[in-house]
């Protein structure tokens, strides 16, 4: 086991009617001026941003809207919102809705106290000291951004996504979680949230670091409840158990507790953020193609992980022995659980039937270097080889 | 699943070395003056108090030591701690040991600022405001303190032993945990934590909420790396990965992530309770004795979640349709493993030939109200059963 350094700060507030102790909490936190940041409006048509508004206001503190934030969040929110923040003295950001709301606001938070450019922290050339405290109420369970320090940011010029990571200054002080609130998703979303949350987990659990038993194990119980919670919520979308299973597994899958201890490889997020940035499709949707194209070269260059994982969360038996057979047997398992979802697996089925293979690569090592993944290195052939898997 | 809070703040620094860094962790909290606690001298044989020490000096932080404080620990260490952090000036409070100096440490934090007597929170006459901060270097994995918002103390006058729950209040700042630390303990001591350990997950997996998923599977996670790295420290107690994989567990087992959403038992830790108080035995021994007993009880009235626990955890296979049955296996099982670590499973083992179950019984419902228990609740005809269970 390596060494480790873990703290998770953020308060989960989580169950039903969560939402309505923002006010408080904000206020918890000696906040009376805060920036809200929020997606494309269905936050207002549900009635959800006028409800958490008016917790603000019955604890007096101020607030300005920034609507808005698109999937896959660009550079251009995150200044407009700086630009607030400074005109305005905000002394807080709250978030409300998923990932690229939360991933804006903690862009926001981390540039308003820093005299360069906030790109500079993505592009590795600084590193965040100070933040102003985030605060969330999350709408979509997928990319467990309410429990994580990270946050992920396109940059426009050339289209640059990239995701940074922080150890605390970026974690949420709070979270409010009511599964309620995600009971209106569309089944696409839903389905693709499950699939990033599996990948963090996939991530993390694809390791070279032997001996981590108990992360495993608590690895392996998470993606479990996943599999077993999924089907429900495809099923009936207000089961609120289901949702709530779902919820908090999305949590735990970030927040660094199926990591600790072991090193991490990422590579399916790195090939996915490309796939992303140049073809604009759901970042979800593109892990589940990924993720099986990434597993199945790996079950011919490192198989034992992948075996592990389909013995004891597939249920594959009976190939003792041969690593290989029985990770490729938990890689056809995975593609079925994922078009069960309604889930692509395949770039055609997401949509990209004529991939520039060539550029994705080519942006992918620009980005992250020549040579990438904890679990396994890859080069340019390599990662050539696996964008070809998944066409 | 139950609506929940959870936060827990506690920066874990794991692995080699770790416990160097106590004095720029307290450094980092603006400490200048602490009081150093710990046990019955084996820190100062081992010369890890030196170790300790001597980085506080590095930051130039004052201490005075408290040590002498026995497992089962009592009031009156408490009460000379609080006036020796009065008298002194102290900030805030290093405990170097496992849960009996990390729980001494927490009360006379929560106590320092009280203007009552301490005994008050335990009590239940008053709840925990504020308290110094405390942190730890831990030796022992087995109470899981190092990580929870808990404290157990024993009150003289009576033998009371309570456990006292805070959410936020006495959770640890710090835990430096260096799995190297815990090479030294004797075998007793090692299994006593194991079952310690298992036990917390235990109580709160023995639980009427239904449909907590995500919950049972992290639970089950935990449980089975015990099982699967116990035999390895018992076999080689120098072995690095395993104990590191045994110190993570124990800790995961109580800082309260097996419990999120559900009402959770306790009545095993309450049973016990009084087996130490009234007959000084080792915390967890007692536990190896008690929870069979218990679940055997609950095998017969609601054998539900035992069976659940036997299939998914101890592998019982082919009894579909016979939960008790299920739950009988699984308890043979336990019993069978914790024999396999030197623990007793019967009070006789225990070293209690002819136990006062009445007084056990009194003390019991005395303390802790006439019907106890989450996941069943149970009366005096009740508890009487189970402690003779366990004779």
């Amino acid at each position: 086991m390596d060494n480790f350094t873990y703290c998770t700060p953020t308060k989960y507030i989580f169950g039903k009617d969560a939402e309505m102790q923002a006010g408080t909490e904000l206020r918890r936190l000696s906040l009376n001026n805060v920036l809200v940041c929020y997606g494309q409006g269905s936050v207002i048509r549900s009635g959800l941003l006028q409800r958490v508004l008016s917790t603000l206001e019955n604890e007096h503190i101020a607030h300005t809207e920034l609507g808005g934030i698109e999937p896959n969040p660009t550079d251009p929110k995150v200044r407009e919102g700086i630009g607030i923040c400074r005109s305005k003295g905000i002394d807080g950001i709250l978030a409300v809705g998923g990932g690229s709301a939360i991933d804006t606001a903690k862009a926001i938070a981390a540039g308003v106290p820093y005299d360069g450019d906030f790109w500079d922290f993505w592009a590795g050339k600084a590193t965040v000291e100070k933040a102003l405290p985030v605060g969330v109420v999350l709408t979509i369970p997928a990319a467990g951004s309410e429990g994580s320090g990270n946050s992920v940011i396109t940059l426009l010029d050339g289209m640059h996504k990239i995701s940074l990571r922080t150890d605390f200054a970026l974690r949420p002080k709070f979270a409010l979680m009511n599964p309620e609130l995600t009971f209106t998703l569309p089944p696409a979303q839903t389905a693709a949230g499950i699939a990033d949350m599996m990948a963090h987990i996939f991530e993390r659990y694809f390791s070279p670091t032997a001996d981590v038993e108990i992360t495993d194990r608590v690895s392996e119980g998470v993606l479990t409840a996943i599999i077993e919670e999924a089907p429900k919520v495809m099923a009936n979308p207000t089961d609120y158990e289901a949702r709530a299973n779902i919820m908090w597994s999305g949590t735990l899958a970030h927040n660094g507790i199926c990591g600790t201890g072991r090193k991490e490889d990422w590579v399916s997020h790195f090939m996915e953020h490309e796939l992303s940035a140049v073809y604009g499709v759901t970042h979800g949707a593109g892990l589940a193609v990924i993720l099986p194209a990434w597993m199945t070269f790996m079950a011919h260059h490192s198989p034992c992980k992948g075996a592990q994982l389909s013995r004891r969360v597939f249920g594959v038996t009976g190939l003792e022995g041969n690593d290989t057979g029985a990770a490729l047997e938990g890689i056809s398992r995975l593609k079925t659980f994922f078009k069960s979802l309604g889930l692509p697996v395949t770039m055609e089925e997401l949509g990209i039937k004529d991939p520039d293979i060539d550029l994705l690569v080519k942006k992918l090592h620009e980005n992250k270097g020549d040579e990438i993944g904890g679990y396994y290195r890859l080069r340019s052939p390599q990662t050539t080889e696996i964008y070809n898997l998944a066409r």
